[in-house]
């Protein structure tokens, strides 16, 4: 049987060069088309049997629309992007191909997909659902279906809230005046970590951050639901009485069940680790 | 010479414990008191060079009163409370022995001092400091010494807000009806990261918390402060166009510097070991 022909629109940006060597270790070829690198899009269209937009996600879209009608309805049209609603919308309307969306849940700093999450929206996904979502979990993937705006709602809370945390702690950080080397000897260990986590998250692509928290439209809903869950906590915690505080937390840890002995042991572990990294930002 | 006893009062608790086998593997003995254990406060007191209050925080104003007077100028008292600036009042007020404030920016779980952050609040530190201070730097500790102000100040940021993020996000969680589980195989690893870290603190000590976060007179303030940034942040990347966003971030990353590369390579690092750990919230 020949080997299938993977195609990357984007083939040299950062997760297209990531997916790259995937697909090739399993057994396909790779064709890319870039800007000035590779082939040109009508020639890529030709050759492959799965077309991959792995494009910034803002000119995704545009990318959906020139590359679409090139495909027969035996090829696979799928992506890459943060978001799914959008880009879905485009694949369907501008092909006759299968369409899957797909969401690595992960970035480029991943060694592998193992033990990673991919998230599918097989919107009209033909014949390829079931060779897609093996490829993945061969590899160690845990791959979960769902409509788009599910997709993007979920995101709203993993990826949008999450990040505008990190940033507004560091948008305060700079508003007090304090960098991390003079919070860093007076911080605890997950103080540490979440300073990290904000450095981690500016050294990264601030056009794609821009793009995947700025264009889900659920994310200000979101950042309104954690609002009034602070308003909640720090009515129960810091206004209330002391019991008050502790009834409230002993909710949530029933809530949590399970996982808040299981997710001690878990982060014990990997704060050990973090402790002996002893990075110092004032040597940095 | 003869070696120096330390008297650890609430020595069966989480950080008593820990803190026996610290003392007694540099080379001091060690006595301890505890409701229905060890010796009283007053032998205690008698045979100790060196007390330190290691009860809760509720009850250690109570303990400093009691053994305070039982002190002579030449002892040093001290403490290992979370926050520092009423319990430092309480111990200089009752003891006419020097008085050090002592805050391990750690808890139980860690299995060393080596890597991780004290405070020292040297309010009365007679001859004492530099014995203390080489007490923690030779294992390994970084010491950083302040007024106890100053300390509770850093504490709302480093500990009361960021356990009241997690509360947050724990309690919009459960708002939404989404348990760990149902979020896992969407989400990315850094929101796995911070659904481990509600878990962990849900897990420990409430009391504790309601404590620490509650009477720190300084968190409602940090809250504030919190609450405007994020509105800052949301103004310049939902509300603001995409330039408006990634000048926001680019200035965040300026302000961040060389910390921002720094913590990328070292949060790759455990974020990869954190992958293969696999916990599945559904399995537990």
């Amino acid at each position: 049987m020949k080997a299938k022909v993977v195609g990357i629109i984007g083939g040299n940006g950062s997760m297209g060069r990531w997916f790259k060597p995937f697909f090739e270790t399993n057994g396909l070829k790779v064709v890319i088309s870039d800007l000035n690198a590779g082939l040109g899009v009508h020639d890529l269209a030709a050759v492959s049997d799965v077309v991959v937009i792995s494009t910034p996600i803002d000119v995704a879209c545009d990318t959906a629309r020139e590359v679409g009608p090139l495909l027969r309805k035996d090829q696979l049209l799928t992506d890459v992007c943060s978001l799914k609603e959008t880009i879905l919308d485009a694949m369907l309307a501008h092909t006759a191909a299968s369409v899957i969306g797909t969401h690595p849940m992960f970035g480029p700093y991943s060694d592998t997909i193992d033990g990673q999450n991919m998230i599918l929206c097989p919107e009209r996904p033909g014949d390829w659902l079931p060779w897609l979502e093996t490829l993945f979990t061969n590899a160690g993937a845990r791959v979960t279906q769902m409509k788009p705006a599910d997709h993007d709602k979920h995101m709203a809370l993993a990826q949008g809230l999450t990040h505008m945390v990190s940033i507004s702690l560091g948008k305060m950080l700079k508003e007090m005046q304090l960098t991390p080397a003079d919070v860093w000897a007076v911080s605890t260990p997950i103080f540490r970590l979440n300073l990290e986590l904000i450095g981690r998250f500016l050294a990264q692509n601030h056009d794609l951050y821009a793009s995947l928290i700025g264009q889900n439209r659920h994310v200000a809903g979101t950042m309104d639901q954690f609002r009034e869950a602070m308003a909640c906590g720090q009515a129960a915690i810091l206004d209330g009485d002391k019991s008050t505080a502790i009834a409230f937390m002993a909710e949530l840890k029933t809530y949590f069940g399970a996982f808040c002995d299981k997710s001690l042991a878990t982060s014990n572990r990997f704060l050990k680790l973090h402790a002996q990294s002893k990075l110092d930002p004032a040597s940095v």
